[in-house]
């Protein structure tokens, strides 16, 4: 037997989402004002900045809202905090569509309030509002959710997207310089894979994006750097997705820099951000390609210090060291049918899929690795690794 | 933005799966063979009276698989036992496609271990062998698996269709007669939503196929009641099922017998079974087509008797009760975009929904499930409930 299923998404770039009079963030999926009462999940951080304005908000409006503020950062993208979401949804009497409540905070509140949202009633309606960069350009334009479990990144979670995306990035002006740097990783990511324009953005403006918060001093109207790679980021990978949201297909492109680093990730948290480990996978994925003659050393050069531009670092001992590659690999193949699927580039812009990686290219590849540890941006790499 | 989905799952009736020589149950989805290890799980029953033969399949079959067996009842449909699920899935570093857990089971060892595979690697394909009445017809032909969270049932669940359900009739012969009675009441539902042959068959060989379990000692070669009333109840469902498996249609005639019975049957735990509350949820919204006029008082009392030909009660106390009533659809209008959307019958086989069901109709069938609890099968009902 076949069923189908339709879902309609919107995810909606906007400005100064907390001013009162701007009815956006009030709004129900299909935007239907809201009567009843919806629950309001912030992140610490969140309420510590915005929540003043947040509440103030929802009471100008005159909308019926119960606020939950739960801790953020990757340590706590557990079941725990999903089920604390769960529990007060039942408490407030949540309904299973009408009541859809609403996430305004990081990548991982926006992971629990997702995962606990897909499992009450089997799956109700949430409204997201990310107020990172790397949640504003990547976990948000996703149908993904989940938590780390027994040690594995996201090893429990669900697809479901959500019916209503808003991204402000005005929210993202107050963020630490190290958070702009990480979300640039998952911006890097997509220029590599197809956005040869957003590479050069990345390239030209790296240092200036992570300094004034991608914020262009615009007021969210004149097109700056900021604004053009926010939207070619989301605009990108919401492509991406459309085709292939629930991953029946398992050669993804977007796993660009997905490859070796989720295994990497867990094992060094909370040391590494996740834009970072991405970067980093994607600097060692060019160094595959370079040894194989996809990219050529000027090209490679120009990642690098793209990278750098951005205040990441292409490298980590953990990246240097072939057995973790290697286990990290063979982690990553038991989530694509025992086979590598691995996006290697061809060009800057441009990808194919390989499943012929050798034990072999990995090493060289740690080798190269391990001197991009060792030169900083005026030293000269020796690019072949020794091999 | 719109993403399609199109979902591919097989429900296949079968005879003797656990015969080493039929090759059913150990073939993945698309019936490929299996070569990787992959997690069976059974509840203490199933253990108990088919251990040794499923032990004995995979080893004579030389499939590597692994155990584990929980405890079932309604009491175990926790998230814990889902946990369970999940840590032995990673633990055996099960894939995210080609190593499909097998689910041997009762409706709620399904319910687990459906729910722990749609979570785990945010969902993988898992294989369903239902080893009671109530999963074979009903559970197992749907998408829905859940957990009973914070007093309420199926709080937290998934929409996860596996890719294969193997539904094997003999494995209900050895079934106590009070769970061949609770399956009946998911086919009485059946039966009267949408097929009045299938209501003649319970009519008439009600006390009989609870007797001898469906079996009809014929081997399962030869049609007799027992095998016609699963294949229609198992058809019945699957065809309403899957014009609407995500339930985005909340209009659903299946939901009969499901309106007032879910806050019912939690707080009445673990005294009565499932298809025990939805056979009384069945009666007293016969009792409200009755009042209105959809169904003549000689229907009524076929319904009556053929629910306790099956060894059914048709009342009990807490459906006699206007505020427990009241309280239960209330809470199911919360599931329902705070629409009653009651399915009602218009004579036996057909249905009409309804949206302006009142009180004072709620109180009139609550006293006419009061006279049913007086009543025996011998008494005479006002049937007006004195209205």
């Amino acid at each position: 037997m076949t069923a189908s299923r339709q879902v309609d998404y919107e995810i909606i770039e906007i400005y100064d989402l907390f001013n009162p009079g701007n009815p956006e963030l009030g709004l129900l999926p299909g935007r239907k004002p809201s009567k009843l009462t919806r629950l309001v999940v912030m992140d610490h951080t969140v309420d510590e900045i915005f929540g003043e304005r947040i509440r103030n908000y929802f009471s100008v409006n005159r909308l019926f809202v119960e606020y939950l503020t739960l801790p953020g950062g990757d340590e706590n993208k557990t079941l725990d905090q999903v089920l604390r979401i769960a529990r007060r949804l039942s408490e407030i009497g949540t309904h299973r569509v009408g009541t859809p409540p609403i996430a305004i905070g990081g990548g991982v509140l926006q992971d629990v309030v997702g995962m606990a949202s897909s499992l009450y009633r089997r799956g109700i309606p949430y409204v997201r509002v990310p107020t990172t960069l790397l949640a504003q350009i990547d976990g948000s334009v996703s149908a993904k959710n989940g938590v780390n479990y027994e040690g594995f990144r996201n090893r429990l979670g669900t697809f479901a997207p959500p019916p209503r995306t808003l991204i402000d990035r005005s929210l993202i002006a107050t963020l630490p310089e190290r958070q702009i740097q990480s979300g640039l990783g998952e911006a890097l990511k997509m220029a590599l894979i197809k956005d040869p324009v957003l590479f050069e953005l990345l390239e030209e403006h790296g240092p200036q994006l992570v300094a004034d918060r991608l914020q262009d001093s615009d007021n969210g109207n004149d097109a700056g750097p900021g604004r053009e790679v926010m939207h070619r980021a989301i605009s990108g990978m919401a492509e991406e997705l459309q085709k292939n949201l629930w991953e029946t297909d398992l050669r993804r492109i977007v796993d660009y820099g997905h490859t070796f680093s989720p295994v990497i990730e867990m094992q060094a948290l909370p040391a590494l951000l996740h834009g970072e480990v991405v970067a980093m996978d994607c600097v060692l994925s060019a160094v595959l390609a370079l040894h194989r003659g996809m990219l050529t050393p000027a090209q490679f050069e120009r990642i690098v210090n793209t990278t750098r531009g951005m205040g990441l670092a292409p490298s980590h001992p953990m990246f240097a060291d072939p057995s973790v590659l290697r286990r990290a690999l063979a982690d990553t193949m038991r989530h694509r049918d025992n086979q590598q699927h691995l996006t290697l580039l061809q060009g800057i812009g441009r990808t194919i899929f390989v499943n012929d990686l050798t034990d072999t290219e990995l090493d060289c590849a740690a080798q190269v690795m391990t001197e991009l540890l060792e030169t900083d941006e005026s030293g000269v790499l020796s690019l072949q690794g020794g091999c």
